[in-house]
């Protein structure tokens, strides 16, 4: 494990993942200095991609998010997020009928661009139920919890069908020392309760790593020994990326704070081939 | 394990012990025959309790339940809830301050009589904590899941608190086929997020048993091989019971098909003393 | 939550239930001064038990231990093991046929003075079971883990029976920074594989706590706001006197060490009403 | 769902993914008719793979149990082996020093192929642990559970190192109703006891499938969607084959036997696309 300079230990790579939420941005714009991180990838001709949890909208509104805070070289293609496995599984092995959803409108568009009709889980009748071919669980917003998740439990017990999970955190920050509930908390509460199996995709979870590293494949030839992992968080983002098989770096602007690095990695045994006071160069 | 008529097995008991959904009544109302049982009881002087995990309301509403039913012998003194053992810890253990509470304003009878202040979570300012000292977890209902789960596990992460769940179902029957999520879920998936551990009453927990126990010594001096706890439950009535050592009979009407008890019993483990087709007499 | 000197903490009660290992004793011998503790309860007549989950051996043995370091008020009427409350529930609820264990035969006291035959699972052949009414769970010593646990396991696949656990903790010290497994872990292995219901005697269960209570009310009546509880585990002493009612104070000679009181009791939400360096008055 | 014969299912694809345990062969020999599965398949050039979980010895002698039963066509290049994704993550992660592990000698192949040390955890002096870098699980024979089980914790208490595990499996088949506890077993009860987070490989988790399929792509371009995993098993094969978007059969000579496999597919929620009475053309 080796503290050190972002920019000694990044340019020893060819492509960098980097998580999104507490890496690049948190709640109050974009972290410090990560917008001379960009350039100097550009430069020095290091590609990147963005792998995040984050199913609540489409790639597109994703990277506006970054395009906005002035971060121009964050393009939608430039974006892995787990709503996209949900969709290749959709598109793989569902294939028709109609999938309902607990999330907001926007997040709906993964199923549709699977090619499938969607349904809100507060428009479905519990009494036309035959065409519902799978669930998709998208984000905590859009719904009312009380009655859509109760719903749910009940369409789940009457119809067996796949459930799938399209973000598996359990929480996001909202502001300092704020959190609120994500969809993956939800999603554990009603696999409880109905005892079915629900099929999860994020991080730590390697198929996000898979996927991301199949896009790379696309463009340039790298081995997985010179891709890096950046992330603020050691159950997801180092984790997942040690698992896959490449190199990862803690940075310490988010869930893992500074005087807290040393004691989370003895007390979980995960353990980052680098940490950085910051993704900024 | 005894196949048997109801009334060959309690009249060998000096006092009974009955859960109430799906034993005594369930969402249409009155179990048939279950009023003639009462009658029976009352003629051979054998005693009995009411022992639910509902804490939605005081002891005087849910014996109000029954009598609108025609279940006249089961008065207010009968009903023995897990809102009841809330309240002792509240006052044995919180003492002072304000508790603040998920639940409908009725569920909140268990804190005042406890002789505390009382605060709906939606009434609550997280800019002023400070006076509060403990949290209850009453009812599924009287809230906003959303805006106010989310409220209470900020509230757990800025001050802590000792967290009584007075309701450990996870489910409660609302309809023919048909459940809703009882807060006992909602403690669960909670409980999870803050990583505290909350302190739980109602049944399995012996603490239940012996609760009713004690009113039962208070009237009659019985042993407890004389007390038999019938219950449609296998994970809480019938474990409860004989963990706290007394007799259990498994009754068909509820939560168990007569389809499904000997598959149950074995997946299980768990064996009841006798099982019955139902509580009636 | 009070600190304070743990002599002015004690005399303000009329019983005292201490926790064994970590509070009186540990792998070196006695913890410095407890032995004036028992006199300074004698001559201010406060009576006082000692509840342990340790089902290793019978009362007796547990309190020659302690007789051995000198601490002769403690003899075999002054210990309350989890391994009484699992004779009790074989008295109550198995009453005949044999009942096979894991432990050493020491542990197999508390089956024998329930009246019952014991077979040592090494004794077992799975082709003669149908007279087994019963598994205990003892003790982590005195038979072969990898065969015996097997054997354990392939049984309840066979028979459907009651399995007791009598001691529910999962480690347990053997020197100084050093642990094994405690029957418990292999308890919580075992259930997960065969997927049934155990029944758990020992602290935090409650229980425990009210098993104590009746002997303390046997010689003299006593409120249970007089009773004190004495450990140093947050999670089994500590959270289990506060859910049974009773004040509770930690002592720092043990399982929470100074350094780490504060951050235990804010990271898990249990909270005793005293801490105390440690047990001597 | 579609049950149907496993001749007209799997002539539709190019490459199979076959569950080795219950779907080729069981404790008593090959399942029968698979020796003309594969003559099939060779006849139809449709090429094929073994995925399994066993981690006990490497893929030669994996083999050789095939060509034993006279399997000729399943050679060591045709397996994958959930080990083979541990000596990868060895080569890529730990990179030097001494690994210990809890296996046989025969399954520390796996790690002296990745060039690293190995040290068996009962040759380990607790003395001397400054070069360990890493722990692998790899089997639950080889070794004696209560000691090296218990070595194995302390040893992960006094230094952090990445665990391991080789084989997620909780259990295996002995004989016509017996089973044994596998390793990943006991990984679970030593990780809930250390608190740390582990790293596993096998199924469910896609990267086997993931591994197998770049197998694939070394011989022949196959799209996804023309491979079928076969397995007897839904918690790992079917629900693995499904997460990573490729075609699944269910067979029911092993695990899900023909009476269970409705009511199975109900209760877990998890769908094979086929259901085939064996994997015998």
């Amino acid at each position: 494990m080796i503290s050190g300079s972002f920019r000694e230990i990044v340019e020893q790579y060819e492509v960098v993942f980097f998580d999104s939420f507490g890496v690049l941005r948190n709640y109050d714009g974009m972290i410090p200095g990560v917008e001379k991180t960009f350039a100097f990838l550009r430069e020095n001709n290091i590609d990147f991609y963005i792998l995040t949890n984050d199913a609540s909208r489409g790639p597109k509104e994703l990277a506006n998010k970054f395009q906005e805070m002035g971060l121009e070289e964050i393009t939608r293609s430039k974006i892995i997020s787990s709503g996209m496995l949900a969709r290749n599984y959709l598109r793989n092995k569902v294939k028709n009928g109609t999938v309902t959803y607990l999330g907001t409108e926007k997040s709906a568009h993964y199923i549709e661009t699977a090619g499938l009709k969607t349904l809100r889980i507060q428009d479905l009748s519990l009494k036309d139920i035959d065409h519902i071919n799978a669930m998709v669980l998208l984000d905590d917003e859009g719904y009312d919890w009380q009655g859509d998740v109760n719903k749910a439990i009940n369409l789940l017990r009457m119809r067996n069908m796949p459930v799938i999970v399209a973000n598996t955190d359990l929480t996001y920050p909202v502001s300092k020392g704020k959190i609120a509930l994500a969809v993956g908390a939800l999603a554990d509460m009603i696999e409880k309760i109905v005892q079915k199996s629900f099929i999860r995709f994020g991080k730590p979870d390697t198929q996000m790593f898979n996927f991301a590293y199949e896009h790379v494949l696309h463009t340039r030839l790298v081995d997985k020994n010179k891709i890096l992992m950046v992330g603020d968080t050691l159950e997801t983002d180092i984790i997942g990326g040690n698992k896959f098989g490449i190199d990862t770096a803690l940075v310490l602007t988010g869930n893992t704070p500074p005087e807290k690095a040393k004691m989370n990695i003895e007390s979980t045994g995960i353990i980052p081939d680098y940490i950085c006071s910051s993704a900024a160069v």
